[in-house]
């Protein structure tokens, strides 16, 4: 039974507000942002591995970031590591993917999870998982995974379900986009309001119809690439036609729009580390409240986060609610307060 | 007559409180401190070009900065740069280099000098070194460069002059050692009282016969190395007695033991640039006090000193009173009112 469950890996992104860790060169999945020993793509796997065998695990990637996976996931078989020619948005990368674990496993139960999230309680998280496939398999429900939201955050789109109950398989009664902070306040405090983390289960035979009804133009154009498939002519069919799809979410693509959507709502700890002061969080910190990923020494230094190379020679003294993140000669020194601002201000 | 005149330059040096754009492997001297294009020891050169051919120039440094030298100062003769198997401070650096000065050239005058010092009117600085050279040709006496204090500095020796005189050859009646704030601010009140800058004039006899007389120990050595300057077997005799030689400063050997020492006393803008406090003081601020050698994006920062690689990717956010100093991953951020300890914090 477990063998009929693939993981579909996305990590095709760009962490830009992580910068300089994290640059289009060597976006945040492959990086250690934690200090854990382990890149975030690698502990996606790694939270995976109790439901599905490594050789059911598929990466879809950018091109260039290829060998990037192959190195940091040697265990899964190189005909499963997918390249995107270009990105074209979630719906066309999850088409793409899920036309290529039907032909080998039509009956498949898929997850499809970003490559670029943090999880601190992953037996929850799997118990979770666990439930969903369940839930999927034979039926033709949708399932993603809501994270209940510990503020009122206005950079995530919202899940709305139709009953507060959690760790259960409930009806969706709409997604809502980022809200602003008032009306991220009121869903915080209905308690029915859950944060999308993009992690949606599926029968592989559920979205293929679900996008075909929905979506059809890329289903078009997937057709057109379907033939190639698994032969040595697919990466120039990819070439030719993948970048004719529409770019679009998998949300606006099918879940906004598909009547039967289901959601689990757990509270695994789950972040998305988009910006350093998520990242922080997620830190132990010292007794001065700074935390350290890499080799720093701290001299009167109060609640910064520090992400240096290990071993480097790196001397801070005197900063106080700061970020500072150097690598391959790229620096950033910034208030916490300003990490929202990373993003404009690095655009070199 | 100028070809008489023969310039000696000391490149022994570690600039250990400008860490880390000057380290062991590159310090101080060989490095664009202030963003002219030049090195401090290119600008010594070119400060010192007006008095004397290159042919006449000579370097003292560590067997490591032999080939630093060679780089930056091309034009140098090969045969006059002066590799020393140790640092023993600055009397046997002196009395090797006028060893090799004296067998060439034995009625030269010579100017000893730092190479890792800043001047900012070189013309006032020219004609100072020429009236020290006038005074000292023909004659036994040594003539010092006295710089007329601008504040009541801690971090240098003192030349108290017979006179309160400037740009005039006057009698020195003392050296004194690095004063406390209550004497150096007594010392700038009285106005007789000069910076000790490390330059010294006089003919090569004069020196020779003054280190035979007060450091009979060093000259010892020296008449060891004799027979085998300018020859193949030199290096092998300088590895073999250099050490041999007295720790001593030429202050403590010669200058505060001779009774015939002169001082000219000038305000030619010299700095040391022996922290990057005072090296901010010599790089044109922007609008916001910010000095910036190299390429950086500075947002909401005041009063810094930034010193970074041209053409790296550097972000600086919400800094106040601070240097910033980036060079081959070494890294330090560092309150300016702290940059006394950065020799300390910075021991690797």
């Amino acid at each position: 039974m477990a063998n009929n469950n693939h993981i579909v890996i996305m990590a095709g992104g760009i962490g830009s507000r992580l910068w300089p860790v994290s640059t289009p060169e060597c976006p945040k999945q492959f990086i250690d942002v934690t200090g854990s020993g382990r890149s975030l793509i690698q502990m996606t796997v790694d939270r995976f591995l109790p439901v599905a065998p490594m050789e059911n695990f598929w990466v879809v990637t950018g091109a260039r970031y290829v060998q990037q996976v192959r190195e940091q996931l040697p265990q899964i078989p190189e005909s499963h590591i997918l390249a995107e020619p270009e990105g074209r948005n979630t719906a066309p990368c999850i088409a793409y993917a899920c036309r290529k674990v039907a032909k080998v496993a039509p009956s498949a139960n898929v997850v499809v999870t970003p490559s670029d999230a943090l999880v601190v309680d992953t037996k929850l998280f799997t118990s979770v998982i666990g439930k969903a496939l369940e839930a999927v398999n034979g039926s033709g429900k949708i399932v993603t995974i809501g994270i209940k939201p510990t503020r009122p955050e206005t950079g995530y789109g919202y899940i709305c379900a139709e009953s507060l109950e959690q760790e259960q398989v409930v009806k969706v009664s709409e997604f809502r986009e980022k809200p602003d902070l008032e009306t991220a306040k009121s869903y915080l405090a209905a308690g029915n309001f859950f944060w999308n983390a993009g992690i949606f289960v599926w029968n592989v035979a559920t979205i293929n119809a679900q996008l075909q009804k929905y979506a059809p133009q890329i289903t078009g154009v997937m057709d057109k690439i379907e033939p190639f498939l698994f032969t040595p002519q697919e990466d120039a069919a990819l070439r030719e036609h993948f970048c004719e799809c529409e770019k679009i979410s998998i949300d606006y693509a099918v879940m906004e729009k598909s009547p039967d959507i289901y959601v689990i709502a757990c509270e695994p700890q789950w972040s998305d580390l988009g910006t350093w002061v998520a990242v922080k969080e997620h830190i132990i910190p010292d007794a001065d409240g700074n935390c350290v990923v890499g080799d720093a020494r701290l001299f009167d230094c109060k609640n910064c986060i520090v992400h240096v190379p290990a071993g480097g020679q790196i001397v801070l003294q005197g900063l106080r609610d700061s970020i500072v993140a150097l690598k391959n000669g790229r620096l950033l020194i910034c208030q916490l307060s300003e990490d929202q601002a990373i993003k404009e201000m690095s655009k070199f």
